[in-house]
């Protein structure tokens, strides 16, 4: 059987990321390609408890350092239990933020520096990453301002500060300029059909040889 | 003001770590030589929090990789937020485990490897060590039956099997021949009251130099 191919969105607060992944999905279910959703921090019942530590709870909870941490443990149980095994099954996997997050938030948000969380990614994951990315990009004042209906008490990246957020978009367009192959940045500030348009047509590019049953 | 001295207690399961941690705290006061206790994981709230992840629920609950990396997030809210702190204001930390429990549990226990676990403690710790550890070492046969009266539920890892102990066990002897300037081991099997003598006299001859006030 084909093995399943691994897709990542990306992007800041209030993107539309869960929005845009539903509608990936239900259009490749339609074209008969079997997929999962699935989520970061999170994704298996462990890693939802760590995402429970991380996204909950005062901004200044953890150190930079530990955060990184409890995000790559949560990681590692997600793609041993969750994301290795649908992709072995031939399903494709869409996943709401991975490890470029890690490096967008810890690496250049909090300053933890890219070299670092690069050493601490090599460490878990051992060169697996996604077969393609998709950041979503919007001004973060327009990003931060759509978060009102995110789930209660998750609230604790939002409530840090708006140079953070901004650091953290300009670090998402540097990891899209460094991996051009990987990453396609969509504009999130058009409607979301315009986006799930934009997505639809990059995914088909990204993987149509590979997958003939899919067209624009 | 002098800078405190950094003890840790190692050894397998039912060695008496806690009991003896507590005696040598109280001789030390009774010197007029302020200290702390502490355990790990945990020792501040969130850590704690990660404490309960991993001490408690099946024993094959999280991949090996996983828990060296709940277990170096919580020690470095440690480190950070408690050990340095009390050793910058001159006092002596006492550690019931530290990263050679790491190192004897995931790296050799597990099998994760030495070099794997030291490379994960460099990028946590960079450097930072115990300045003096005690290796309390017995059978493990002797050490599982007298973990009876441990805290409920709190049984994650002695619910281990008797090989993965054994491992440890030659783990933390294997540590201790490796860092000879740092490490003691001290036999378990006698009495506490013995025990307690030889960890006290293993402190005087570590630390006297610096700290006239201490002797036998």
């Amino acid at each position: 059987m084909r093995q399943g191919i691994f897709i990542s969105l990306e992007g800041g607060e209030g993107a539309g990321k869960s929005t845009q992944l539903r509608r990936l999905s239900d259009r490749l279910s339609q074209t008969g390609i079997k997929n999962i959703c699935t989520r970061e921090p999170g994704g298996t019942a462990g890693a939802e408890e760590i995402r429970n530590l991380l996204v909950r709870g005062d901004a200044a909870r953890w150190t930079p350092k530990t955060e990184a941490l409890l995000m790559y443990a949560a990681r590692q149980e997600h793609v041993e239990e969750v994301i290795k095994p649908a992709l072995a099954r031939g399903q494709w996997v869409l996943c709401d933020r991975f490890a470029d997050s890690s490096m967008a938030y810890q690496g250049i948000g909090h300053g933890l520096g890219i070299d670092r969380i690069a050493a601490l990614n090599q460490w878990v994951l051992e060169g697996f990453q996604p077969d393609m990315t998709l950041i979503l990009d919007l001004p973060v004042s327009v990003g931060l301002s759509r978060t009102e209906g995110h789930a209660v008490g998750e609230n604790r990246f939002e409530g840090m500060d708006v140079a953070f957020h901004e650091r953290m978009r300009q670090g998402f367009l540097s990891i899209a300029r460094a991996n051009p192959e990987r990453c396609t940045v969509i504009d999130a500030t058009t409607s979301a059909e315009v986006v799930a348009e934009n997505i639809w047509n990059a995914v088909v590019a990204k993987t149509a040889k590979a997958n003939p049953e899919l067209e624009s």
